[in-house]
């Protein structure tokens, strides 16, 4: 499979890269900086020029003949709100029209748990789930595309379980692994399709939960 | 007819207020401190308690038996982005969804010229215009309601003209002025409801310019 990662040199970026190149996918990673390309290059993994500024007719040319998108970019905490309205809204409604530029229909993005219900969201971060909203609500709306929408609880760096809970209905922390291994089964699971995903870590092993889920 | 005019206290919104109620309107000024409202009592409007950052179902109330509501709130150069994607993205949407819970079906938005064209977007303010788009697509693509949306070019503060070019298909200055009296005439004439109308200064009575455009 052939797979284009938005976001590749990000935290959870990096593993899905990772991952999707030892189980023998075909992987393009999206970078903005030239220098990041070598750590992908010695990885497996193919490095691509991508910027989430350009308009969706430039983007499409880097998704050409890709089998699946992934949505794993973030303006992060280093940044001011003007990213999070142009990477995280903006950038990822772009990256669903090029996706349909290009004719890629298979399209999964790691939003956030509780995303979708606003009077949830954190006060702190209400800015930040504010652009996580619209770009979902873009995705399953305003898309034909073949979509997973994966909302991954509170997101911590501890090694991975390989278990978790999906649609707990409270909050939960979740390491980035776990995130990056679930989007990764997404991927080749054809069942998630049309599916908003909440998962923090649990008792469940990943393939089972994704494939329950499906 | 009973208008709410959301922003009441900006310069559009002010502008507005003082129109509708010259014409005979009763005009409900939507204000956010409690200090704002003795000005609009003095001016035949009557101020009521209003803030974007609640969730729709209190915003509704303040909308019980309203004709119409006007959006001309904005967050203004002096917040964050933060406030960009609160008020002026989520909160619209949340006054709109306001709207249909209160059954007040009429509903005027004051945009932006070219908010509906990314690449047109001036570069200093794209994170601005990304705010405006997501908002005027959610109100055209998943709302009921009966709306205008307004798009005027820059904003200046010269007196009034009362004339008008509407949809120019270029960049050019309007005052708030006229800009409030298109609003306002926008409000009774409903051939403008499913429509989103540029307007810059130029040579058409504003009467006449909303008529045609309807």
């Amino acid at each position: 499979m052939k797979v284009f990662v938005i976001g590749a040199h990000g935290q959870i970026g990096k593993k899905i890269v990772s991952k999707l190149v030892a189980q023998g996918d075909q992987v393009f990673a999206g970078i903005r900086q030239p220098e990041q390309g070598e750590a992908f290059e010695d990885a497996g993994a193919q490095p691509v020029s991508f910027n989430l500024l350009e308009q969706p007719a430039a983007l499409a040319v880097a998704f050409k003949g890709m089998d699946a998108v992934v949505f794993a970019a973030g303006s992060g905490g280093q940044t001011g709100y003007d990213m999070t309205l142009m990477i995280d809204l903006d950038g990822a409604v772009k990256s669903m029209q090029a996706a349909e530029l290009a004719n890629v229909k298979r399209y999964v993005i790691v939003s956030a748990e509780f995303t979708t219900d606003r009077a949830k969201w954190p006060n702190s971060l209400k800015p930040y789930y504010v652009a996580k909203y619209y770009a979902d609500e873009w995705l399953k709306t305003r898309t034909q595309l073949d979509y997973t929408i994966l909302q991954p609880g509170t997101l911590v760096n501890d090694a991975g379980t390989g278990k978790v809970t999906v649609n707990p209905g409270i909050g939960g922390e979740i390491t980035r692994d776990d995130v990056a291994t679930f989007a990764v089964k997404t991927l080749s699971t054809p069942k998630t399709i049309g599916k908003t995903i909440a998962l923090i870590n649990g008792e469940t092993p990943i393939a089972t939960a994704v494939e329950a889920e499906g």
